[in-house]
């Protein structure tokens, strides 16, 4: 069966769904037949419900238009897909009310945290935890019906081990070490040639206002000077590893759990981690468009 | 000689001055005749040239005005007063260019940043070095004509010991207590009821995108909390008392400077010093604004 005429023939494995992760700089969308069969794929920029309602809606509907023509299947609208969308931000009430009240396009909207979906997708819908640490960071255990959410709060209060996070503990660090109140570090070259800046006040300039995405692309410099046994960028590190440590004992530690560690960050950070975490890490199953798919399923059946 | 005839009479020790002092969240003015005799004061909003350079000349604007009607002089006008103004953000060479390019009200206007007058008024003119703990934080010195600034970068990436830090890091310790990633704290209880919230999101809901003053506005939780030996508190406390000897000790390692503590916080925090940096401090003898007349009188006779 060619995807072209999935729509028309009684053999489609209709419904269609559309599943969408929606991040802090990224939305992914994915569009599956009911056997959850990919037809398409996505991608658009970021998708805080929180952060940003009007762009939030935008990206959603700018992955969706992407995946469908990705899925190329003639006559396909996206007023046909029953959306599973697991958003960032909407933990936060208001926005969870202002997404709820959206004037959507999809033929049906099941709206959950992004946490959520990631949680279903990691662990194939069965009870389990995660720790992401992308653009943003979050702690997240689904055991039947209950959930237990740790941190995402943003990078300004919180977010620790994030790399937006990172990026932060970074600047700060470089302006105390120019300063000369903090030891000498390899990160204030790196960051100074990154951000084509020559000194501090330059590098005030330029992060001021910044979004976590900015941040969240300075982390890298952290783990540079750390690979070059740089003690501030080590000690840093040593910060966002206890802090995931943390997270993993809370999670896990009145149940016996499989735990996936998910986003950007988290092979990166892997090898700071301890072993007594890395010993309880599973790789996650499917990734969280796919969770999303799967929420909108147990929604329509529930 | 009573005020109102002081703008007619050849006694009247002209030229008149108006110092100001721009900061974060409030802004200062003083009236002076030649002879330093104070014949007016006002205070309005915030005035940091880099946060927000309209709202910032609106408010040096109107603190000149309200001092004005404070001096009540008959007939005298805003384009009489020779301005020295000290200025939060200036020290951002795009605020500091912004600011230049005013088409201001006054008769002349001698621009520095906060800083400098701070530490001109504190120290009468002569050499010193100074730490500011308001809603900001800083440190400077001046020796002749060579200054020095360490830090008051905005409590995003700096500003440690400051209030805005203290509220931030107050908020932090509060959502990680919250979600048990840290100790129980007294200042839990404290923020939610001084926010009037129930639990951790609303908090998040509420400090979202607020100013460094809101923040600022909270510091006083963390002395509180301290103050009933609240670990977490003093722990914040201790942070910021460490900054604090850093700063003062690289501002008067070459020097022996007098070193003065200035800013709201700055009483608040004395008891939390270390022996030695108390030893080391002395009195600000004149307020800022008093500085910024200074300035104003330096800089005609440079």
């Amino acid at each position: 069966m060619s995807p072209s005429n999935i729509h028309a023939s009684p053999m489609a494995n209709l419904p269609l769904f559309i599943g969408i992760d929606g991040g802090g700089s990224k939305c992914r969308a994915i569009i599956t037949d009911n056997n959850n069969n990919v037809l398409g794929s996505g991608v658009s920029g970021a998708a805080n419900a929180f952060q940003n309602l009007m762009l939030c809606q935008k990206s959603i509907v700018e992955a969706a238009e992407k995946a469908l023509v990705s899925a190329n299947i003639n006559g396909l609208r996206i007023s046909e897909l029953i959306a599973g969308i697991g958003l960032a931000g909407v933990n936060v009430p208001s926005a969870f009310i202002a997404m709820s009240q959206w004037q959507h396009p999809f033929a049906q909207l099941h709206l959950t945290n992004d946490l959520h979906i990631a949680c279903l997708g990691a662990h194939g819908g069965e009870n389990g935890a995660i720790i992401v640490t992308g653009t943003g960071s979050c702690g997240y255990r689904r055991v039947n019906e209950h959930s237990l959410m740790l941190g995402g709060y943003g990078f300004a209060i919180g977010d620790q081990a994030s790399g937006a996070w990172f990026g932060q503990q970074l600047v700060k660090h470089v302006l105390l070490s120019l300063d000369k109140l903090a030891p000498a570090t390899k990160m204030s070259v790196l960051l100074l040639n990154k951000l084509n800046c020559h000194h501090a006040l330059e590098i005030v300039e330029r992060v001021a206002n910044q979004s976590s995405s900015f941040y969240g692309q300075l982390a890298a410099i952290v783990f540079d000077a750390a690979a070059d046994n740089d003690a501030l960028a080590l000690g840093i590190i040593k910060q966002a590893s206890d802090y995931i440590s943390a997270i993993g004992q809370r999670l896990c530690q009145d149940e016996s759990l499989d735990l996936a560690m998910i986003g950007g960050l988290a092979l990166t950070l892997k090898p700071y981690l301890s072993d007594d975490l890395v010993s309880q890490l599973v790789r996650p199953n499917m990734p969280p468009e796919m969770g999303a798919i799967h929420y909108a399923k147990q929604q329509m059946t529930s």
